[in-house]
């Protein structure tokens, strides 16, 4: 796979970045010939293997993981008829196997409710057997009619999270909304990416949910990216499933239901945040590979300047980092090149010179350069990797808070629109929200914001001038 | 869910014993409400996550990994004719989207060639590409139309490790071969089951393979379980698929290839070849608890004991173990049946009496029973644990060399398959093969075997007299 060397369209042109991106830097190949189907490179692969792994971390303090099938018969996927209207243009079915017409057509599923809940039902007995925690990572699949985009829309998602849980009563179920926007604020703080929370509105909730709670971040284009949500179930699903127990005194009661969910979208999310003109920048907690090390060979002291940096290397794995010696016989600033497109936080050089003086020079992907005394160079680095990490969040919390603009009339909302998101204050009708959305060509996409970026208050709905609350409004992908 | 504490079936009458256990141990619920589909408990997933963790590491060495899509266009499926004759009969085909009939039907991957190899084809351009090492742990289907059986014989295969490997002359692709029998044999050492290894007959190959070789365990009824296979595919992919190089000289060659897999079928090995008469053994290395804590509570002392099993708990804990401490209020036989069903390696109780002398008493799950001294405790239970290991590995390979019989005439033979397998010499040909399966009811799975338990040797063939070598005959799953 031959490198190409040439200037990338700069970020502030979002779209031709981003495609131009995936494939420089590794992360997804677009040529798979199904339209809306992509295959993961090794390097995309690695970063979704380690922020899946601290997502898996978060939940299995509390959730234990598990999987069911992909495919649901028809006959259990028709029964819930809310939830199925808000997918049946979506669903893939399998009506054949070998040369076979099944007699029950398979849907693959979009999302696992309609496979999940039938088992609940069987396993759920006694007030004893709640709450119920469960998750699991798939690959789900939409029929996507609208335009496709890796990582962010999908005909295969290759890498859902749904957790389900079951509980007694309405308020348990509740707090376990709570409890799972507090697990994902924190996957989201420890890869880095901002995100504001927000109640979506009732027209805008999962099929089949009392309401929805939606984690979305900001692209560098100004639009919403939604990379989590948290659904309140009620006791909707429970009905149509007989997923019942028996309570202390002996009775049957409905059990109320929570599901949420990740996807790869957390990855887009990461790519689109905190890259840059030079490509990838990544948070050393998702790097697949933390440290590059480069040799800096002049003349004659060649094996030297290798020995060197194998020594460090060794020095560094031990010290838990993952870490590549770049020996391939090409220059360095090649070098650079290569390593800063994939994202890799730190890049240490080390030749002759720091041989002599006992040193290595330390370039973080951010530019920032350092020398650092080779006796004790672990921790150097620790500190450097640590602040590294800080800074790219502060710069991302800053660009995000820069996207957020309160307004006060449809007119100011629209100017902001251009750029990022509004905070308006809305009275909560549909009426009024269809109304600002034929103005600025956007949509209300939350309210009850929980966010430290944003300051919520009272005031006049900027549509009818009766009283509101903050809502926002975006462009969305 | 309710326990049931009855006897189980001994594991003598095994297939009944194995239905049994997957329920009672909480591996697979088998009541998903289609056939050939299995629901993973979370105990179940526990071992398939801990046994996919060791999986993982030995590919991570020299091996990437990736994700290709599930969905295979028949267009491309098409392709490679012999290929397709050994699926076409198995292959589910999604046929809609939504209410859309789709222009090209697209198969659910039996296996993933027909996705990967035309992706290789664009990715591979020199010989500096080259080797190339590639896997993927994802779903694959096949519409069974035989007896289907959970972890063995799946509709839905959730656990599909599959590598692919590229390599510039068949040399290294036959070195491959020979290195991916390795990792397999170090994989089911470390998950403690013993494999016999050898190559299959022509006839029983991959589809579009030179040549197969498997990995093959003995089950408890004497069946063979195949639960690995290596594939040398020559460059019978590459023509079809068009994976060229250019070489050093500058010219396009075909690239050589290899495969090979891996499924939850390692899963239904260790469970079978370590089970006993009271519900699962598991090997400490698979285990998703390792050691339980049963606090023997009499009387007065209740707080203390439990104090000390909590702070045990956390003591181990520390040291990397996965405990539990088991204080539901029911007798001690109870919460013993309960983990011992579960195959939980080690158990240990905790009383007054124990806290009076300042010792535990820790139960292997073999039932092996030693005193320790509470200080140090972490010391004597990791050799504890280690012995239990080399217990559990060295009965199952003693079982499996019980279930192999030498035998030179098809009588003998007959006699050695209703417990076991046998080996024989066959001179090779397909005519005795169906000859030797005709008499014994069972066929010739494989040759050329490499294995420490079966002693190799040349000598006139059981069907035909003339020249032959040590051949495998089997009942086989």
């Amino acid at each position: 796979m031959e490198e190409d060397t040439g200037a990338i369209p700069r970020k502030e042109d979002f779209s031709s970045w981003y495609n131009e991106i995936l494939w420089r830097a590794e992360i997804m190949d677009v040529r798979y010939p199904v339209k809306g189907l992509y295959v993961w490179y090794p390097h995309g692969f690695g970063i979704r293997k380690r922020a899946y792994a601290i997502l898996r971390e978060i939940m299995d303090r509390d959730h234990a993981e598990t999987m069911f099938p992909l495919l649901i018969p028809k006959t259990e996927f028709m029964k819930e008829a809310e939830h199925i209207k808000g997918f049946e243009d979506e669903v893939y079915w399998v009506t054949h196997g070998g040369r076979t017409e099944l007699d029950v057509p398979l849907a693959l599923r979009p999302t696992s409710e309609t496979a999940i809940y039938p088992m609940y039902s069987l396993w759920i007995r006694s007030h004893t057997d709640l709450p119920l925690k469960l998750y699991q990572i798939v690959n789900t699949f939409r029929y996507e009619t609208k335009h496709t985009r890796p990582l962010i829309r999908l005909r295969e998602i290759t890498s859902f999270k749904e957790a389900h849980t079951v509980h007694a009563t309405r308020e348990e179920a509740e707090a376990q909304v709570e409890a799972a926007i507090r697990l994902y604020r924190e996957f989201y703080d420890r890869i880095r990416v901002p995100v504001i929370v927000s109640r979506r509105p009732a027209w805008d909730r999962f099929p089949g949910a009392d309401y929805t709670v939606a984690l979305d971040t900001i692209m560098p284009d100004g639009k919403t990216l939604q990379i989590g949500t948290v659904h309140m179930l009620g006791d909707h699903f429970s009905r149509t499933y007989e997923i019942t127990y028996e309570d202390v005194n002996g009775e049957q009661q409905y059990a109320y239901q929570t599901c949420y969910g990740i996807s790869e979208r957390s990855i887009a999310a990461v790519i689109s945040v905190h890259g840059d003109d030079k490509g990838l920048v990544l948070p050393p907690e998702v790097a697949p590979i933390e440290i590059v090390i480069v040799p800096i060979i002049v003349g004659k002291r060649r094996d030297e300047v290798i020995s060197a940096a194998r020594a460090l290397e060794l020095e560094l794995r031990d010290a838990g980092y993952t870490v590549k010696v770049d020996d391939r016989d090409m220059r360095p600033g090649a070098k650079y090149y290569h390593w800063e497109m994939r994202g890799v936080p730190l890049r240490i050089e080390i030749g002759p010179r720091d041989i002599d003086a006992n040193t290595v020079v330390a370039v973080s992907r951010t530019g920032r350069k350092t020398t650092l005394d080779r006796r004790g160079v672990v921790e150097g680095i620790h500190s450097i990797l640590a602040e590294f990490g800080e800074e790219i969040s502060e710069v991302a919390r800053r660009a995000m808070a820069d996207r957020i603009t309160t307004t006060s009339s449809l007119e100011e909302t629209a100017e902001a629109l251009k750029t990022g998101v509004a905070v308006v204050h809305w009275c909560g009708s549909r009426e009024c929200a269809e109304k600002i959305e034929a103005v600025v060509d956007a949509g209300i996409i939350g309210s009850e914001i929980h966010s430290g970026l944003i300051t919520v208050s009272d005031g006049p709905c900027i549509a009818c001038g009766s009283k509101g609350t903050s809502a926002l409004v975006a462009r969305t992908y």
